[in-house]
């Protein structure tokens, strides 16, 4: 505390990402970062980048990517919006449509960035309960409100929401913006990006982070109508103009046209993930059904802050969420299948001391 | 505007950065960009980070580079603060210091993004005239005031402060943040980061951009002491706990380390920069004292906007504000040798038509 600091400095919890440990000969599965590497064309894109052009500015509205994503959707250019990460993209949204009077709601467990971005711009946010499986009903969403916030798949939980459910909160509350964070739906559940053009409230956030493997690049994008995007842009270019570097912008329109990279490791994830969802409910764990490329789990007799620990002790890095509700689960991200392996041998070894 | 934006969004007035053109064939000098690439040393380390590795999230605390920067300066890593480009490290800045409910002030001609920021964050500005001469005097900095943003050297007139005047507007108000916005300073100014061990109050901001060559990249950065440092960290970890990617800590890790380029290359433009400035003054043109990579030039006789116009027609792009007092004056970015004279050559045919 300073001083000097405005008065919401201090008020300010930020949040704690992941750890990002300096020593390579640990088994992270900690961030949900993809196992596989980003696509060899993207690479290729940034080394033929990585040149004298530096010295320019990239493109403030980054024109290609915003293209590129458009036109695999089947939309206009004016319905997407592109960012230095999805946290980036939220925050702008949380600004440009959640800081007029009323509270917004979000789920009592959920990604814990969207309270921040509530403290960061005095946002009231009403919280609301999952229900006892960690499921969200969107009948619990039909209520006056300043807007919705929900992460599909929810994420520490990685249970999915039916389209239909999304669909129906965005019906439910047609005078505010409801945002749908899509940070894992690649790695099973189904995007709202398709109920796009019937909701004029409807933002559609998603990552290259996870599925596109480019978690070190910083990119993310919103898909709405253009009112929104355009709201996006607006406080964009008050905060910063250019948001996105140019090796950012080559990488990700390189990665976001191969396919076949983004279909193949996204389908090793998802059956490494329900293979080791099965492996971890023998070993007697309760797992959370997951759309995502982690699980959550909790052990029925070993408490999770001796299996995170335990864990540490043989270099298998997880996420503890100390909270209510969820202070005896972990989140574990799926590596790859040798990864997974270990970790379950760790694990298996653990319960049976 | 649509009924989905918060009160705020509807009110700003964007920033409008220089236009960056497709097409290739034209000299462009109108968004100060360094017409030297980056550092060799800069390019070969992105290329090295360029690997499975961006699979994994950057370190969010950009270690190394704060490091790195803090070594030169003789300061503990403590004393720097590293953003997504200048512009985004002093939005956070405002966000930190300026939403109390004090008026800040700034020159009336300066960096028009601070007028931007303002707005964003519902701040109040002052403005204080420059003289006549487009000189900046530290006595009228000296009244109540919520904060203090000073661009030095100034941007779009390229006029340097003496260090003492800096230091005269930290020690004139002990109570609120002096943010000094050096975008410029490594071509012929004095930086006030000597200046930071002695005041409390005093934060500098840099950038990558300029003199490192390094727009594309996106990489800026403050020195202040811990408890300003501390406020921006907690600004930005409730924003976007990444904004710097592996690539960009990578390159500007090894630019920063690479004095020798550096020094170079700024000799380079700062050599072109005086040598152009004389011979337009030689063409009729009035040349403010620049101490930046760019010249702020009126002609005695021929209205800025036809001389846009018409350097426009022959290729060449400068930057032009319509605004008070400034509304004859272009802005022109040095460019190499060669588009230096390629510019003298096309003043000196459009002065004399």
């Amino acid at each position: 505390m300073s001083r000097f600091w405005s008065p919401i400095v201090e008020k300010l919890v930020p949040y704690t990402p992941g750890e990002q440990p300096g020593q390579r000969n640990v088994i992270k599965l900690n961030t949900n970062e993809n196992p596989y590497g980003p696509s060899p064309h993207a690479l290729e894109a940034i080394r033929v980048a990585t040149g004298d052009g530096l010295r320019l500015y990239p493109d403030p509205a980054a024109t290609d990517l915003r293209k590129a994503i458009a036109a695999t959707l089947g939309l206009d250019v004016d319905h997407v919006y592109a960012g230095n990460g999805s946290d980036e993209v939220l925050a702008h949204a949380f600004n440009a449509f959640f800081t007029g009077k009323d509270a917004i709601v979000f789920p009592d467990i959920t990604y814990s960035f969207y309270r921040t971005y509530c403290e960061l711009y005095s946002i009231q946010a009403d919280k609301i309960p999952l229900d006892a499986a960690f499921r969200c009903n969107p009948q619990d969403y039909r209520r006056p409100c300043g807007g919705v916030v929900i992460a599909n798949p929810n994420a520490p939980t990685g249970i999915a929401m039916p389209l239909e459910d999304i669909a129906r909160i965005a019906r439910q509350n047609p005078d505010v913006v409801v945002i749908v964070d899509e940070a894992y739906v690649d790695f099973g559940a189904e995007s709202a990006v398709s109920l796009v053009p019937r909701f004029e409230n409807l933002l559609v956030v998603q990552t290259f982070s996870k599925s596109r493997s480019l978690a070190g690049l910083r990119v993310g994008f919103a898909v709405a109508q253009p009112h929104l995007i355009d709201a996006l842009q607006r406080v964009k270019d008050s905060f910063n103009s250019y948001p996105l570097g140019r090796l950012a912008l080559a990488g990700a329109v390189a990665a976001w046209k191969d396919r076949e990279w983004f279909d193949r490791t996204r389908q090793l994830v998802m059956a490494d993930r329900d293979g080791t969802a099965k492996a971890l409910q023998d070993q007697g764990f309760d797992v959370l059904p997951s759309a995502a490329n982690f699980l959550f789990a909790s052990h029925q007799k070993v408490p999770a802050e001796k299996l995170l620990r335990d864990l540490r002790a043989r270099g298998i890095l997880v996420r503890y969420f100390a909270r209510d509700r969820i202070g005896n689960h972990l989140r574990i991200s799926i590596g790859t299948t040798e990864e997974c392996a270990a970790l379950l041998e760790a694990t298996g070894s653990i319960v049976r001391e």
